[in-house]
């Protein structure tokens, strides 16, 4: 067992962090963040600071352009990143593009890859990822999935309402989640400039930090060419879980990067503010608040490490990946309503970071699968593997 | 003991809901409403629907042209009118009017009711409430106002900076507290328009429901004459507690109201989402979760009806109405997070009312103390009391 | 709506205070309390001090012999008993004589009330209720009993097995459930001595204050006459409700003296006990448990108070009596676990009355529909009630 | 990063989890374990099947008769002993004698090794560790030791009372924190046969898995030559913290076991266990608990590996120990709380294993440093941290 990182994850972790407190911090509350996450004006400026870095998109194979990061790098790295907001729009490691790079590079031909992966790995164009429905179509429930893909000579043809689809505003291409006629899930990949697409509109949403918001997307006899289909037909449903495992897991890094600046500003703050008197963080009540947010910034950052190791060993870490998010999503939002609190007036106000992180990641408690639905599906798994081992004893005996 | 309301509580208590709903729910998402809350456009019109039921300023005394309810019908009423959001601005009850009408009713003198509160209590006009000061001023520690006040001739000379002054944006007049030369503290009355009064700017706030919102109010020598003191000089820090002791109680009335609307829209939602085969509400996991808000929703409730029928009774309530703000604030909170969490996507956007009342609720375990701060106060009296208790059980053996 | 106590119930609540304090408290540790608690020379003893106090079976209808209290009488009554472990003992009100006391008052006829009753009324007999069986019979899942009832001749023929049996130990009459050949169930009244019954054995338990125990008991072609039938035949599931709706309420009340015992012995010690140079009590994290106790007793005894005047109102309170379970069996639970910890290694001893409060007490959360059980069923009826009145609305429209 | 175990370890791991389920665990419930641990009879017993097994006293060194693990070596194999509540017993590991082998090894001098240690480390004898007192002396707050050492001629006369002495009845050998007349401490070795030494009793405690108990141990003018000092005189607080960060370690490796058996006995119980339809493991309220127990179990574990391994590589550990401390006590407690919940009735009785690992747990939140104390102590040290940070930063400035 050993946690030492290799001294070229240091070296990155450290330009990272020097790259994010020097280049990215001074762009936080810039006039072209909106409601809707920063404008493309200021993320082609933050792609372009991390480009200069040699930061850009890491996760991505050295083949397409990026730094090919082991899960473990990544998770150094990401954390390091979504110590800003703007961070990992920087790197153009943020979701919905880094799942979907992720997938393409699992399972899309070198002819696609090519034309849509290559420039986005270059931080050039942006990507959505078009599954999820309004009642009663998939939601926390993926089988419920209720947009159709027909079948018509050389096409198919697209009928069906997404919504919650992060970046579709302003994105370059998408990945759409279709039913086909068998009942099974196929994924298509296309244009969004193609006729039949229209974003209805742009939901006001908690959060603020995914360029081009949350969409409302309609699909209107939209015409996919059968060689646009991503991987093979049918094989939807598996796709998504390979490129949710580890989604999974960056949301937590990310995550876990805003939840440690939330706590450094919170233990700043207290060092320095008196109250009956003396410092907020002599008081004792203060005092645990902060030392519980330690126990829980450590906790996710294990939990990351450990599950991102075992990417790395090959293993598919379904279960993992549902413990860390559960795991994470959880004690990094405790840590950060802690700082709320610490904060007091500040807290709740623009006076400093800690009020968008707090709205930023309520969120994450919900997507990629709310915490009820991974408990859940640790729960089976539990009890099958426990079956699983009577039964072996029962045999053995 | 008897937990009946009477029937004319019954009867205002089944009015104003009929009014919440029929007048009041139709104009949420009115355009009017902005970043710092309903403007003054929507807020007369609001106003105006309530005067016309018969419901404005229901807690005003019947001399000054309330409705003079005591303290429990207040707790029935309030709840109500929390049901929508903009429910205590239709009714005149919401912070800081609320607290300050209160307070003026108790200390201030006939011209002074006449020039300030009676226009105040006919919603013509609005208040705010000035004693919450950077660090290193006073902030959850009251006993840090730096703010001073300099008798020179018939005049106070004022001078200082203010911030989280809900409402200040368009009010008009404050209540400002300022320590006086000898380290005690007092409070004066000034209109809004006189020169020495400047407001800085509006903070960024999490929360949207105050109109003029939060401002930073700085002033330079202000003068008031000394005819403008509410009550008696050097009792600042006394009235702050006849001020907040049933101001905090409110809060937790109107605050709950809200919750209650949370928890009706998620049970809405669940009893009409399928996932996994049948209804979210038919899922144990979203079960427990209903049921843990009805015990939230109850247990705030019976807190708040015993401390204001010990209001009623005469006692001060320091005590209780410490325990009953965190109790509430703390059980309201988890309410509207569980009702986030089951609705999902839906939760942390705008479809439904939930999002705005998480995002408007989270200050409340902060303002009028936090959490922190009632929790020691509590303690304190505790041990003082079982002090005394054994003091005199000594003196009596 | 009045929170007042009447000057009778004053007085009772007054001489039960000092009751417990002087006759019955100086018996705790009495080396005649087992681990099976307090034995018949023991409950005797205590039985006779109430008796002579006037305090005796206080719930029982006058005409049997006690007080006939009412529900906020008990309540109010029912928590000064509790303050000592072996105060519910001593009144006649613990589980399970309580709640069969309860349900022969309303279901039996006049010789069964006569015959089993009215001594037990009068302190001079127990009895125990034989419903949980071992796997795969009735526990948490009333419906799953397996005990069977036949008719033959005049007789019914009860053949089962029972476990944790409360009292089974020395209990002189018991009630028994089983089920019919047409799968209802009736409740049967036996003497405990007779042939067919046997006690297993008596459990190992965590708690240790129920005279007598927790019994295993099997029933061998036990004969029991037609006419000692409880109430009608084949209602047993519906008089286990009428049992069990107030017998949990009794639990919260008792244990609720309890809770306020171990609070009332951390508030002494931590006000005493110096550390890092002061008393434990003027430690922030200490003093945060201490409001978080009174935050928690004071919620339990509103729901309480507040279900009991329901009760008294002649409502059923199946709903509200699963809440108010909840509710205080958590609060409860809390407090004693605070105080174990407030209380540090004399938490974990016998050096104060603490430790045996807590391992007493945890049983609470299970007994009588554990938590999770309770959760659900206020779930359905919230989502129930939802339903009819949606329709009800569609109706109106 | 490298979470994988060296085959060593492995091997260690099966052959150790082999033996407590073949050797140890049918030794369970054996009459010779009484109210205050398995008695001498049954310890040596334990003892002499893991010298059979290869396994006694595996983190004695080498040259003591110990198998000189690492610490992570310890994490793996703690756990594994920890599953039965009789494992650390038989090899030799569990408290107070696997501290005091740890602070021997550092400390002792070679004479005092081969007269205390090597039997110790042999199985043959047994140590306690005598520094917690009664009030107003050393609980929490170990500076507030009463207990004297004054010199006279070539011998410390020693006065004072303790208690919570774990293991002192029946052992061979004590070490002593005693005050100096300079006011620093001092730890001194004693035989417990000699004059001046007293068991006044052996105290009532909720937990039963030490051998010997927790005794109150009174020391009256006992002479302890000045050559049976450990270590210098005078740095007995300095000691204490060499022998307390790791044993707190050792606790969570321990306590883990325990929680783990907890968790798969309530996993067996709630896949067979039947109610409302279908087994208890598929309500989702019973899943949930046991998704809940897998994240708090990887929790614990995860932290202590990295603090294993952080004291391999010669770190002090303090902080990192502090935080294991109470992030395993507390993730390990509400396993075995919510395994109580899942047995139902069965989880309060003897009828499994879990009511004693509940009662015997309960003191590992207060033993080694209260929760509160390490959150405490935590905090000053991330505030102190963030000051050094702060006055860097400004310097490099």
């Amino acid at each position: 067992m050993n946690f030492t990182l290799t001294p070229d994850i240091c070296e990155l972790r450290d330009r990272t962090r020097r790259f994010i407190a020097e280049q990215v911090i001074p762009l936080e509350n810039d006039a072209r963040e909106s409601r809707h996450g920063p404008d493309e004006s200021l993320r082609h400026e933050l792609v372009g600071r991390a480009r200069a870095a040699g930061l850009l998109t890491p996760h991505a194979s050295l083949d397409m352009g990026g730094l090919g990061l082991s899960h473990v790098a990544k998770a150094v790295v990401f954390e390091e990143a979504g110590y800003s907001r703007l961070g990992p729009t920087a790197l153009n490691i943020h979701a919905p593009d880094e799942g979907n790079i992720h997938l393409m590079e699992e399972v899309a031909t070198h002819e696609q890859k090519e034309r849509w992966l290559r420039p986005q790995v270059a931080g050039k164009t942006r990507s959505c990822f078009a599954m999820t429905e309004p009642s009663p179509g998939a939601g926390a429930d993926p089988s419920m999935l209720e947009t159709s893909a027909v079948r018509d000579g050389d096409d198919y043809v697209i009928n069906g309402l997404k919504w919650f689809i992060t970046g579709a505003e302003g994105s370059d291409y998408a990945i759409v989640m279709a039913r086909m006629e068998d009942g099974s899930a196929t994924m298509f990949l296309t244009d969004m400039d193609r006729p039949g697409i229209t974003l209805e509109r742009n939901m006001d949403a908690m959060d603020a930090c995914f360029t081009g918001g949350h969409g409302v997307l309609r699909f209107t006899n939209l015409r996919i060419p059968a060689t646009d289909v991503l991987g093979e037909v049918g094989k939807g449903f598996r796709y998504a879980q390979v490129r949710l495992a580890p989604a999974r897991l960056t949301h937590c890094m990310r995550w876990l990067g805003q939840a440690r600046r939330a706590h450094d500003i919170a233990l700043e703050y207290t060092r320095r503010r008196q109250a009956f008197g003396k410092p907020l963080a002599e008081h004792e009540g203060v005092g645990f608040m902060l030392a519980d947010n330690d126990m829980d910034l450590h906790t996710a950052r294990l939990h990351i490490w450990h599950t991102a190791w075992m990417l790395d060993q090959g293993e598919k870490c379904n279960f993992e990946s549902s413990r860390a998010k559960v795991v994470c999503s959880e004690a990094e939002w405790r840590v950060v309503d802690r700082c709320v609190q610490m904060l007091g007036g500040q807290g709740v106000t623009g006076e400093t970071a800690v009020m968008r992180i707090f709205t930023d990641m309520r969120a994450f408690r919900i997507y990629d699968g709310p915490s009820e639905v991974h408990r859940w599906s640790m729960a089976r798994k539990l009890v099958h593997q426990a079956e699983k081992a009577a039964a072996a004893g029962e045999a053995a005996a």
